[in-house]
C-alpha cells in the first residue's frame, strides 16, 4: 500500500522538499492533493509531474484560470470554498503543512480530522493555535509531527521520556548575519543584508526572525506548547554551524545530541516514514567538521529578545498571539524600512508589555475567531504605535 | 520490592562504584553476594557495611582467615569450590562483573542462569568468550549489559535498530597519555609515565591498552560481537576529552551523539535502572565544555594498532583468543620493563601472524576449556618469542 499524501502549500519550500522525496519514491508514496495561494504556475507544474488528482488554490483569482488551463486533465480543481472532506472522503496516511504565517491555522485545524499524521513546521499556527491543535489532534487521534530540525529533534529523542526524566533541552541558534557584528550595525543594517542567512535557505520574515534570535524564541515557546516539558528546563546556545539541533541531558546523566546536515529535506523524509529507517543519502561523518564546531551562551545585550523569555506564560494563551502577531508587523516594517532591526524587539518589548494585553496573559484561546481579532487589534496597535 | 545484586569482583574499581550507588538507594538496591579473588579486607568491611549474607572469595588462602574472621556474624563464606547456584537459590534481578581478564569468564558463565540481568566491562571474557555466553544469554533468557562506556551508549542508542539501520558507528578514544608526544617516546617510555590516564583512573593493564590504542581495537571486536552491526561500520576518532563516547549515522540521515561525565558510575547507574530514568548528580551541559571537544582521524604511524582491525575475524573465534592472550603477555612483559611500549604492538603482530595460529581464524570456541587451552599455548608462545 502506498502512502498517501496531502501537501498544504506545494509550492513553498517545504512543499518543493517533500515533492522531491517523493520523486525519488514514486513506489511508495503517492500524492493526492496539493494547494497553493496563488503560485499557479507551479501549482499546475506540480499537479502534472506528481498526476495528482486534486488541486486547490486558496487565491480565487486563479481559480478560474486553473480550470480553464487544466480542463483536457483529469484533474480536480477546488477553491478555497470547498471545505477539505469534500475533496478527501477517506483519511489520507500524511498530511504536510507547508504554509507560513497565521493563515495556516485554519487549514491545519481543518485537516486534523482527515488524516492520521500531520507534520508541520507552521510555527504562527503552533504557537497562537496549539490549544484548538491539540484539542483536534486527541478528538481525530491524528499523530503529529514538527519538523522544525529542532522540535524534530527533540520529538526525536524524547519519544519514550516524560517532563520528569528531563533536565535540560538546548536549542541551538546559529546566531544568524549579526552574529559577529558590533551591536550598532543592528540599527542601521538594510533588509537585504539582514536577510542573509549563513545556513539555512528561508523566507525573508523568518531570517529576520534569526537575524535577531526571535525566531529561537518561538521555538521555545513552540517546544513548550508541544512536548510539555517545562519552560525553565530550555535554553539556546549558539551554535554557529547548526549542525547539532537539540541537546538534551536526562537525569540518569546520559546527554544525547542530535545532528543533521543543514538540510529540512532529513526531517521531513523522517517524518513521512515515521519508525521506519529509510535510506536518504547525506554526508558522512567528518572528524573536521565536528572538530571545529562551537556553542556559546547568548550575549544578552546582542541580542535582547533572550530576555522575552520570561514574559511568556506557562501554557498556550491568547498572549501568544500578542507577541507573534506584534512581531509579524514589526519584521514587516523592518522589511520596508520603516523601523531598524533593533527596533523590532524593542518595540516588541514594549507592546507585549502594554496594559491592554495582560489580560491575554492568562487566557486560553478556545477558538480561531479569537484568535484572528486578537491579532486583527495587535496588528493595528503596533502599526499605530511604531510608525 | 528491592532489586537483588550480586557482585562479582566487589573490591575492584566496578565494584566499589556499584556499591557506591546501592549506598544511595539502600531503599531500591539490596546486594545478596559479594566475590572477591584476594583483597579479604575490603570484602570484610563491604559485607559489613551492606549486610550482606553471601560472601565468596576465590583465593583459597584467606577462605579460612575469612570464617575466623567473621565467625561471630551471621554471614555464609563460602570458596571457590561453591557452585554459585548452591548460593543462589533463584534468580537474582542483576548482576554485575568486576571480574577483569580472561579470569571473569567462567563467573560470567556460571551466573547467567542465576540472574534475569547481567551487566559487564569484562571486556577479555566477552572478546574470547562470546559464542559461549550468547548461548547462555538465550538459553536462560539473561539480559545482557554492557557497562563500558563506549558499548553502554552503543546500546543505549541502538536499541531498536538492526544492521540495515545504520551507516556508521564511531568509538571515540582519548588517545591516551601519548597522544602529544613524538613517536620515538614510545620506545623509551617507563611503565609509571605510560598508565597515567589523562580522563580515566583505570588498572594498569588498560591503562597501557589506552596508550596504545590497542584498548579501542579490542572494543571495536567487543562491540562487533555483541551487537551484531558489520565490523566495517565502526571507526575510531580521536576524542581527548573523553565526553563524547559514540556516534552513530543511521541510513536516514541522523546522527546521534552520546555524553556523559568521564565517570563509569553512570552507565552502571543505568544499566541497574535499565529503561526507568533515575536521578543521578552529574554536571550540568556547559557550554565552554562543549565549545572545546576536539576530534581527530587516527594517526596510523603514531597508533599502528589501527591495523589490526583488518585483521580481525568477522565473528567470535579462537584467534580473538590468540590477540586478547597475547596482547595480554606483553602488556606484562611492558610492565616488567621487557619490551617497549612500541613493542607490545610489534610483537602482537607478529605472534597473530604466525601460521600456527591461521586455524583458529574461523573456529568458533565450543567450551571453556578449548579458550584456556588456545590462551595457554599463546601465553607460552608470546613469552618465548618476546624475551
Amino acid at each position: 500500500m502506498k502512502i498517501n499524501i496531502a501537501i498544504l502549500g506545494s509550492t513553498g519550500s517545504i512543499g518543493e522538499n517533500i515533492l522531491d522525496i517523493v520523486r525519488k519514491d514514486k513506489k511508495n508514496l503517492k500524492v493526492v492533493l496539493l494547494t497553493a495561494n496563488k503560485n499557479y504556475k507551479k501549482l499546475i507544474k506540480q499537479a502534472k509531474e506528481f498526476k495528482v488528482k486534486n488541486i486547490l488554490i486558496y487565491n480565487d483569482k486563479y481559480y478560474e484560470f486553473l480550470k480553464v488551463k487544466l480542463k483536457d486533465r483529469k484533474i480536480n480543481i477546488f477553491s478555497r470554498k470547498t471545505k477539505l472532506n469534500i475533496i478527501l472522503k477517506k483519511k489520507v496516511d500524511y498530511t504536510i503543512c507547508g504554509i507560513s504565517g497565521l493563515s495556516g491555522l485554519k487549514p491545519t485545524l481543518d485537516v486534523i480530522k482527515l488524516t492520521k499524521t500531520i507534520a508541520s513546521a507552521n510555527k504562527e499556527s503552533i504557537i497562537c493555535g496549539w490549544n484548538l491543535i491539540m484539542k483536534k489532534l486527541k478528538k481525530y487521534n491524528t499523530k503529529f509531527i514538527p519538523i522544525d530540525s529542532e522540535h524534530f529533534s527533540i520529538w526525536n529523542l524524547t519519544k519514550e521520556y516524560s517532563n520528569d526524566d528531563i533536565e535540560e533541552i538546548i536549542l541551538t541558534a546559529s546566531g544568524g548575519p549579526l552574529l559577529n557584528s558590533p551591536i550598532k550595525i543592528q540599527k542601521t543594517i538594510t533588509p537585504e543584508k539582514a536577510v542573509r542567512h549563513p545556513n539555512w535557505k528561508m523566507g525573508k520574515k523568518i531570517s529576520v526572525d534569526s537575524a535577531n534570535l526571535m525566531n529561537k524564541i518561538f521555538e521555545i515557546i513552540e517546544a513548550n506548547r508541544m512536548f510539555n516539558f517545562d519552560l525553565d528546563k530550555y535554553k539556546i546556545l549558539i551554535h554557529p554551524q547548526s549542525y547539532v539541533h537539540t541537546i538534551i541531558k536526562f537525569k540518569n546523566g546520559l546527554i544525547k545530541m542530535l545532528l543533521h546536515d543543514t538540510n529540512m529535506k532529513i526531517p521531513i523524509f523522517n517524518s513521512i516514514y515515521d519508525n521506519k529507517i529509510k535510506y536518504i543519502s547525506s554526508k558522512k561523518i567528518n572528524s573536521k567538521t565536528l572538530n571545529n564546531l562551537n556553542f556559546y551562551e547568548v550575549d544578552k545585550l546582542k541580542f535582547p529578545s533572550i530576555k522575552l523569555l520570561k514574559k511568556i506564560s506557562k501554557e498556550n494563551t491568547l498572549y501568544d498571539t500578542v507577541i507573534t502577531i506584534a512581531n509579524d508587523e514589526l519584521v514587516k516594517l523592518f522589511l520596508q524600512n520603516k523601523i531598524s532591526l533593533r527596533q523590532v524587539v524593542e518595540n516588541l518589548t514594549k507592546i507585549i508589555n502594554l496594559k491592554e494585553y495582560k489580560k491575554y496573559y492568562s487566557k486560553k484561546p478556545t477558538s480561531l475567531d479569537e484568535i484572528y481579532k486578537v491579532s486583527e487589534l495587535v496588528r493595528l496597535k503596533t502599526n499605530r504605535i511604531s510608525v
